[in-house]
């Protein structure tokens, strides 16, 4: 403990910090529920976009990966992620080409939810050896992409089944997070669709953090792919869905100045804490003081209204923040710092910014 | 202009382009009204993060520029940018080991608002060769950072002077942008006490890009900073500040998907627009449709209502985006692309992601 606490006062602030044994408690915890319910995970990257942390969650008996850019998949598969998924309608030349390249070097599935994204990845894997494996995307109340009912779903299913470039996977949803009875029907009815016209429906996929613990609900799911859990945040603390002890990353900043009694700045703004609130009232969770609000947030500074709290740092003080939503945070930084047994290790965060 | 858009068919988006003659025309107009009234501008390179951009505003005659952080600074002083002020209380061994190397680079100013930071600064700057310039932060309104009264200013500014390793370099303030006339009384009170006790006053610093037009009326400053009017955006559209046509920063997105008649969904989401609102509805201006409504972003994901248009983006568009802030945006991406004559060239937006 002495060499971390040690090894953490050369840090520079802000900076993101990781404790590697929580990571690995919160991948193990998950993994055992989904063990016990038959449900295999496919976690999403986007959390930590680091190729360290796949292999972790692949390590503890994950399936694969999610992720929802080409580039965040190009750098799991050069690090050596055998199987991805690609959560998201991927269109334009540019990249199905690369898609095409990143095809080659792992099993590679995606989805699809109209006509034209068939379409263009049809004519870009025509040539190819193998069939590229895509799912159909279904809008089960969530109210983002996706098929809006089970005919549709049958529509797009003949599609891609008489694509030649094609394979049909089954299906996919990003689910609410409060109603997972009607996600399981929506998904049930669309699966017999398919199964009554001889259509094959080999894998469906839900996902969600919040609905983790209820994963086994959507019974007729084959995998489930949660992002957020590895590490956890202050919304999740807030839902009720993990504790203060369960969150693995945390935002290190210093009290750069005391104005008054009841205000303190801090060197961590939106530039790494980001604007999310997630519908919550502050923009982080300070561990040293959890009354003690962090009202507003510029690019950066932090402003900490201390009328509630009879805590009072100083000037030079660090404090630990779990923000509200962690995978926008690691999206912030070219570099994390792991924590592991007393050790810290500067990552750079190989997945960071990769847009397209 | 025919080039110019097939060059941007081979983009892929999301993607950030800047239009390089609207950025002249800000930084000229701005320039030639400091100008017209005596204010030396010194602009804030937060909104561009590129050494290009500050030097076309120090060609248009900007004294110098400011930076909020010391990673910032010197991407500008390796670029050969030769005046910068650091607006920012900086503490630390590390970052104050940095300040001194970077103080053998630049022409270097800072600020600070309590006597840790001062205290700090003169023991790092005691055994150099030349006293560093450090100004005192006042918190004319604003409620951020700075001293809360021209007698807190005199008692920061004695230590300032009495300290062999610093040089007192004046006053700064980040001001509330709606009230410059109780700006302006604050700090010259805070001047004339110093001046009172024979302590220099150099330089007066103040800022902001929303007041900007009224720089003017802080008649006792000496200069003024602006980050965004370099680029402006849909926050200073709406406050009236500039037209659609000044708006020099753009998001090209593509439609992804279609699920209904008012639903379109885009492939910029949090990861590239950010959940930056500054009190607006919606997540940005498509410059296609203003009536067209981004209503809510997850990380690559945007989720646009239709209800009150008749515009009917098809799968496979592209819209052009004015984000509500354009500062963070430019954080949120390794490259740009810079549009001029016709051409495009991806950039890498060298000062970005640097927290510390």
């Amino acid at each position: 403990m002495h060499s971390e606490k040690a090894a953490e006062k050369v840090v520079e602030t802000p900076a993101v910090l990781i404790d590697i044994a929580v990571a690995k408690k919160n991948i193990a915890r998950f993994q055992k529920h989904c063990d016990q319910h038959g449900i295999a995970i496919r976690p999403h990257i986007k959390t930590h976009k680091l190729p360290s942390m796949a292999k972790l969650q692949i390590a503890a008996g994950a399936v694969g990966i999610t992720c929802q850019k080409i580039g965040e998949a190009e750098v799991m598969a050069n690090a050596g992620i055998e199987d991805i998924f690609i959560s998201y309608n991927i269109l334009g030349t540019g990249k199905l080409q690369r898609l095409i390249e990143l095809s080659k070097r792992c099993k590679l599935s995606v989805v699809a939810d109209n006509g034209q994204v068939i379409d263009g990845l049809n004519q870009a894997f025509l040539g190819e050896p193998f069939p590229l494996e895509v799912l159909i995307e279904c809008d089960t109340g969530a109210g983002r992409c996706g098929a809006q009912s089970p005919q549709e779903v049958l529509h797009l299913a003949k599609l891609i089944h008489n694509a030649c470039g094609l394979q049909l996977g089954g299906l996919m949803t990003y689910p609410p997070m409060d109603d997972q009875n009607s996600v399981n029907s929506w998904l049930s009815q669309a699966k017999d669709i398919l199964l009554e016209k001889d259509l094959p429906c080999p894998r469906i996929s839900s996902g969600g953090t919040p609905n983790m613990w209820r994963a086994q609900e959507v019974s007729i799911a084959d995998e489930h792919r949660s992002g957020t859990y590895i590490y956890n945040d202050r919304s999740l603390i807030n839902a009720g869905h993990c504790a203060v002890e369960h969150c693995a990353l945390t935002v290190k900043a210093t009290v750069i100045s005391r104005p008054t009694q009841t205000r303190a700045i801090i060197d961590a703004g939106s530039k790494i804490l980001t604007s999310d609130l997630l519908g919550l009232d502050g923009y982080g969770l300070i561990k040293e003081a959890p009354e003690a609000i962090i009202t507003s947030l510029s690019e950066e500074h932090g402003i900490i209204d201390l009328s509630e709290t009879t805590w009072s740092p100083k000037v030079g003080d660090t404090i630990n923040i779990i923000p509200n939503h962690a995978c926008v945070v690691s999206n912030m930084v070219d570099y994390v710092y792991l924590k592991e047994e007393g050790k810290l290790s500067k990552t750079l965060i190989a997945a960071r910014g990769l847009v397209t």
